[in-house]
């Protein structure tokens, strides 16, 4: 039989041993299971980001993969604990939105907002209870709990407003959902709008005061000192340079607005 | 049987191979090993920081949990290595006094001084002991090697003079042990004796020119521009602001004192 | 049967779920697979560095571990996908020279192009060959895959023209390979080749406008406000300093020249 997978998702960043103590906990429940680490460096508090990035990358995992997030401002206070499933995957955090993403993509098969004792530690610190409730969780399902076991059945969990590219006849409103280390700015504009649309004649593409006059195949295409579009590997839009940050030569971050027409 | 767990503490970064080199050395000896990182941004030499971060963690650990701690700035030097037994736990490391904040909570039950060439490699760097000698080291006793087949047991061996909170029945007088991502500053005061004397009468609590006015029992409690008291994952008291750095916020660092007096 | 090692080398960075992916698919292929970090934090697109890094490191790996290299700023163009046999290790990656300074120690026994499309993921993202074609590839390999199967042989790769020192009786040149996290600065000197000079007489030894004066064995040796050479982990000479770093004081980067001559 394979091993459970557990992935964590934090905004613990990598000085403090917080991750690690979560991970303890995690292996002294369940022993055999394989931690991967999605990332640790989300800025702090940052749900959004977080909610982003999960629902990115979860869909490659192996089926059966426990996810166990924790960006947590809220921690201690009266937000509930959610474990949810979705597709062959279960997911552990907070109640805070910071599922959304996932949840956008495909609805949750059940959501369970977590309330059981046994599932947790004995005592639970109400400043950390990614160690104390949330990995112990997520370890009993690798370990083979039942979803159904960890608490009472919710259907009133948050949901973030994740916005949305505006899609018409005439063009395209999205904006930047984030920025990668390269300095590739994605944005919520997916292919099969932008190409509905290019597809009909000719478009013109402005970010900030810049107009954006090439959608490339492949970073490589770029040529020193242009910005140029391209389809990232989530299949969104991103704006790209070559070897350096167009987030930087744009000036545009998270929420910068984007927009494509038709102009003929 | 359960898979034996390495868990990893350095000074390394994560830019530079040295950490996957120990690694690579310690699975080459022992392949059936989990290895969990609890960090390697300790700041370059800070034998402080990983001795405090070292005992915040390790009991929340599988029993049998082999710690490899890995802050040598004296690597090459005199200085010997120690492996140690504490609890159901083994710790490798350079007797540098990493192991004090451990040894302070609960004695060792065996130290021993590392000696037995067989169990590192053939020849041992001048200039990296982790990868030739203390990572062999863990790794055969993840492999099932006894603690004494290390080397000669010692009971001269180097111990930091940990900051303990001076308590008497007029007030405390602490220090900040560290500061975390969030910008927490963590004490050395710990809510037992917190209590005891808030239990008896009104307090006032003072940390550099800054008055904090209220103790909380979350992060979510604090108000927007506030920084509040409040006891942390480690039952220690914290100074905390919401969704900033306290830390910046009152001008404070490691070794910043606090003190709580009294009033009536 | 011991599970088989998976080491992953990029440019990813920690922050986006980018190195994630890559395992998550891995894993899908290859559960038993173990993995480990070699570094994600290599400068964006310094393939160099990679380069040099990934032969410091790689033959401390159980023998048959898969190396999984992905520094590749011409993802999607025209260069293609490398899988290398060397001593009893073997190596994923894009053929843009990152695997150069393993192929300079040793020269590879088998180098197939990649073009096996069963071995890749379906559908395989111009801009993300590393989650659909270089790391099912290594999972493949993991997982019992032959070489020969993933693809045709080829002597037609790309090398990196590395910087080896010039050696002759009356001195060496060379130059910094890289700065550590430490601030010591790494050269393309090895010991051999200096201590067959330094054996003859006295030398003495400049970089950029600083002579060194003393060549240590450890660290510790150093005084404040020193800079010592001594030879590293890899027993190439590197410039140091006690607790600051080198490099900052030497004004010294990768390519800075190093001279040695002989006085008498």
């Amino acid at each position: 039989m394979a091993r459970p997978v557990i992935a964590l998702l934090t905004d613990f960043g990598t000085r403090d041993h917080y991750t690690a103590t979560m991970k303890a906990v995690a292996l002294s429940i369940c022993p055999e299971a394989t931690l991967v680490d999605i990332s640790h460096e989300i800025d702090p508090h940052d749900i959004f980001d977080g909610a982003i990035q999960l629902a990115a990358t979860y869909h490659y995992f192996p089926a059966s993969t426990i996810f166990l997030v924790v960006i947590d401002p809220g921690v201690g206070s009266g937000r509930s604990g959610l474990a949810a499933a979705v597709g062959g995957y279960r997911f552990v955090a907070p109640d805070n939105g910071v599922l959304s993403a996932v949840f956008a993509e495909k609805e949750p098969t059940q959501v369970v907002e977590i309330t059981e004792r046994r599932y947790a530690r004995p005592t639970v610190s109400r400043t950390f209870e990614g160690r104390d409730k949330f990995a112990p969780a997520a370890a009993w399902l690798a370990k083979g709990a039942q979803l159904s076991a960890l608490g009472r059945p919710t259907s009133k969990y948050l949901r973030l407003d994740l916005p949305s590219a505006d899609v018409n006849s005439d063009g395209i409103k999205g904006q930047v959902l984030r920025v990668d280390r390269y300095g590739n700015a994605v944005t919520n504009i997916t292919r099969k709008d932008f190409e509905r649309l290019s597809g009909q004649g000719d478009i013109q593409l402005d970010i900030g005061s810049h107009r954006v006059e090439r959608v490339v195949a492949t970073y490589a295409e770029i040529e020193d000192g242009e910005v140029c579009a391209l389809f990232g590997s989530t299949d969104h839009l991103e704006l790209a340079a070559n070897s350096s940050s167009a987030a930087e030569f744009l000036q545009v971050k998270r929420g910068s607005k984007i927009s494509i027409l038709r102009t003929k």
